[in-house]
């Protein structure tokens, strides 16, 4: 199953059988009050640095979103995204709650975006869906509905195929539908985990389908959250999540996410952590490779 | 499906429903020229120092091998799970490659043991399992035969399946049987990982006994192996991994532990994670804590 994704001059295949596809979360105004209150007024600034720092650190997708309150979401959408698309060249994830949102948003794109998101409401299934056949992009399907987040990981599978289905059903491949199986907080739902590894799975196997999630809501209310998001993401990963809409910027994820790609084999060669990590002779003294030769100096010695 | 080890006065639970099972790697000679020496000279200093270094690391099990060339394995093997057995409460995985030191060693043992291990290869099988019957202990299955190991999952996992059929011919009730199916490494075999994720889950569910396996032989010949064995450890746990034979002193791999237990819904509440990441507010300074209370400002202001 390959989900392609592309910009002007930039292609992006999310597929289990390519490196992790990352889209960064970072230009999003929601809970950031300052970027919001300057995306209102117009200075882009801070979502200039935003993009750049994330395209720098390993994203392969920007999530944009311009949901500020009492402003003129599909304007600053349009206008932020034409922004994004002009300093740098990776693709988009368009992302709103807002069908005029979304559609002003796919008119300023230029490329085959990914829209972020329909839900399985037939209300927002009728009226979105539409916008993804008539501009050709791809869509995350996120597996709740009328009835709200069923706790029952079934109810949630039964959602996804809704989605699948109604989709195709619009003459989309079911290729360009990703489906986000909603993660729960570990610290409120004890088996949120487990939960989303059998989803995953069935979602892999039963409808063929890409998916993807945010990966730090696991640990919310949780101490050190870097590990916890990061090794999850990596158990996700390996239960065959193929995207998700994180921060590359933080360390423990994207090291994790290097891990994963090595492997599920598709890290060829190990090369990309080869690189990562194998310091030039001349300054032969990371971390890793420092902790590493003591290791085992230790084990033979001892 | 519950595995039950123990020694005079601890039993340790191997299952999928209890927290991840720790085997202390450290008490092997192979490769240690220093602790062979020691220990043929009957020096236990060493040993004492890494049976009491990984209990406070954390395991559950302690691996006890004296695999020392040109000496007596028997004798030493029974001699240092005695010293073991008075110095610590936790049990031991009784680790040799010669039947007549297996049985030295379970004589020596009060409690019910581990015992490390057997091949599908008849001859081991026939030689092993009326020791395991005899005795009564529980055995690690390795999934290799006359054949060798071979790179095909399916044939592993036959090899896996006529361990725990040829066991319960032998009155072995099948929970006493762990499989270990065998992982090589990443940078020689491309799908090393892929592999080891779907023969877990066949043997969770199609034979319904626990697992292990060494962990770190994934990494053999990349740099910086650390963060590569624990997130794969972690990866393995999402997929059914129920024990693992490594080594708890070094923190990638106890920290991906801990984050697997919180993700499988083993750590009750997360407890054991909180305790272990949360400061005290008089030192409320812990590196995770801090690095988080400055993502949550940086995320809140900016």
């Amino acid at each position: 199953m390959e989900t392609v994704i592309s910009s002007k001059t930039k292609t992006v295949i999310i597929s289990p059988d390519h490196p992790f596809t990352i889209v960064g979360e970072r230009i999003n105004p929601t809970g950031r009050k300052l970027l919001a209150a300057e995306m209102a007024a117009g200075n882009f600034d801070r979502v200039v640095k935003d993009a750049l720092a994330q395209v720098e650190a390993g994203a392969h997708i920007l999530d944009v979103n311009a949901g500020i309150p009492m402003a003129d979401e599909p304007g600053i959408l349009a206008e932020t995204i034409k922004l994004v698309q002009g300093i740098t060249d990776v693709p988009i994830s368009i992302d709103s709650s807002i069908v005029a949102a979304l559609e002003s948003g796919l008119e300023a794109y230029q490329g085959k975006a990914l829209l972020n998101s329909v839900t399985g409401e037939d209300e927002r299934l009728e009226s979105v869906l539409p916008l993804v056949k008539k501009y050709g992009c791809a869509v995350i399907g996120i597996s709740n509905d009328e009835t709200g987040i069923s706790d029952d990981p079934d109810v949630r599978f039964e959602v996804a195929k809704k989605i699948v289905e109604r989709a195709m059903d619009h003459g989309i491949p079911k290729e360009d539908v990703i489906i986000d199986p909603l993660i729960m907080p570990i610290g409120a739902k004890r088996y949120a985990g487990r939960q989303a590894f059998s989803i995953l799975r069935r979602i892999g196997e039963e409808l063929g389908v890409n998916t993807c999630c945010g990966a730090s809501n696991v640990s919310f209310g949780l101490p050190n959250r870097g590990p916890l998001n990061g090794t999850f993401l990596a158990m996700l990963i390996s239960n065959g999540l193929t995207s998700a809409i994180t921060n590359p910027i933080e360390s423990e994820i994207k090291q994790a996410i290097m891990v994963a790609d090595v492997m599920t084999g598709n890290d060829e060669n190990c090369m990309a952590w080869i690189k990562a990590n194998r310091r030039p002779p001349s300054a032969a003294s990371g971390a890793g490779d420092r902790r590493e030769r003591r290791r085992e100096r230790r084990r033979s010695r001892s």
